[in-house]
């Protein structure tokens, strides 16, 4: 059995190294990509190939697990050229966006997926939730069976496995947003230690540990467009975007701060700041 | 030692209620006030005058308790009768709200106050956070000596108890919000038990427990308002207001809720959809 990778990131090569893991041969195409992505597929023990047609026509199997804006992109340079195997798309997008992938890669089995918990460790397990044709989504479980990757098979539409994706991290990555704003303000005024006290007596654990959130300013680069996705989702199901677009709003604040894991707490509270935003009120 | 309530809902009688049993005499004014109002003053043996000078006349001390909204002109209703004893503000308020009630009332002493956790109750501790004037800290704190009432001074600076208690309310009640707004998308797409399986894998305690929904839509028509302020103190401090204008803007999905505690989880998630919202997009 061989797949290919689309396109690997810190997720998206833990996941395929558990498939390596099970003997499964695993492309990716490092055409253009960083040097620390080259380090990390060569880490998770996965074979370069030198561009996409060659990964297509070996890969049984194509897994896109990338940035939600590339997802639908990525689907249509797949499709320019015709796959015909399964296509399972593991990114965080909206249920309506999946569904179009199914219909931009007409000659292929589409199958919805999303991961759920952090990069599949020794330590730790991650979650894929598949949504789609019961066949291609059990040869997509097949590749995991016995590895750190949970799957579970929750229904034969594309869309549902992407719904539950942002449902969760809707909640998930706002509740980071808001449990920084509430530290910023709090700070502001000389009172995160009583904050603190609040937050561990009332076990409100996201806001009981903000040790993490120069992570989440390193990160937003991510979540924020992720939070676009969920905004689309709730629209899509005529539901209020307006904390998911808040979510994103103060996401965005951090923008600057991609990947700058060693971020003080005080740096964090003050790129928060709205002062140095023209575009905000 | 009489102090007098203004205006006890379901807060304002409990914490007098704990006040009463040290031994001080608490009055409050029920005219224009609900039946369930007086109903539950009578309960928390609070006694009644006829009027608001009468209650002036009398008080040693005046706790003002009542929705953020009311909270400014209270005070000034107060400073229009010249009181001039220890005057504590212990709403929901925005810093500068709180700031600007001290100097609507020139001749009394303002203390700030904000009140964290349910009302007090022989199962649950209240916690009233004040700052101000270091003697009037104490008169207020000295009230509530050994009851479910714990007193924390933590400045005298009128503003910090406003700012801690809307950094708390702000994560505790956002988050809320968002439980909602995930738990409907998931049930719109038929997933609300793998985003159940989730929330309790992960720990996060709000979106594990959506049977306190119900609550949440019932008490929305408080907590909107308080999200204004929420908003209006980030404003102040600088810091990006979209999430509490967002948390408000879902908040007010539920205002025709008001007190239905029995509404069915449904019927919740049934009326957080836009498609009755006009002004909404």
């Amino acid at each position: 059995m061989t797949i290919g990778i689309l396109h690997p990131g810190q997720m998206g090569a833990a996941i395929a190294a558990q498939a390596r893991s099970r003997g499964v041969r695993a492309l990716w195409c490092p055409d253009g990509r960083s040097e620390a992505t080259v380090h990390r597929a060569q880490t998770a023990g996965l074979e370069s190939v030198p561009s996409l047609p060659d990964l297509l026509a070996q890969a049984d199997m194509v897994l896109s697990v990338c940035p939600p804006a590339f997802a639908e992109d990525l689907a249509r340079e797949v499709a320019r050229h015709g796959y015909n195997g399964v296509y399972a798309d593991a990114n965080a997008i909206s249920p309506e966006r999946a569904q179009r992938i199914a219909t931009i890669l007409p000659n292929a089995t589409v199958v919805d997926g999303g991961i759920i918990g952090p990069p599949p460790t020794e330590a730790t397990v991650a979650r894929l939730y598949l949504s789609g044709p019961q066949g291609a989504c059990a040869d997509v479980a097949h590749l995991f069976t016995g590895t750190l990757v949970e799957v579970h098979q929750i229904g034969n539409e594309v869309g549902k496995a992407s719904a539950l994706k942002l449902s969760f991290a809707s909640f998930q990555k706002a509740t980071r947003a808001l449990a920084a704003v509430s530290h910023a303000l709090a700070d502001h005024h000389g009172v995160r230690e009583a904050l603190q006290s609040e937050a561990e007596r009332m076990g409100s654990s996201a806001l009981a540990q903000p040790g993490y959130l120069p992570s989440v300013a390193a990160r937003a680069w991510r979540w924020a467009p992720e939070m676009q996705e969920i905004a689309a989702a709730l629209h899509e199901a005529g539901l209020p975007t307006h904390l998911a677009e808040g979510a994103k709003r103060v996401l965005e604040q951090w923008n600057d701060d991609k990947d700058a894991w060693n971020i003080e707490l005080d740096e964090v509270f003050k790129h928060l700041s709205t002062a140095n935003d023209e575009t905000d009120r």
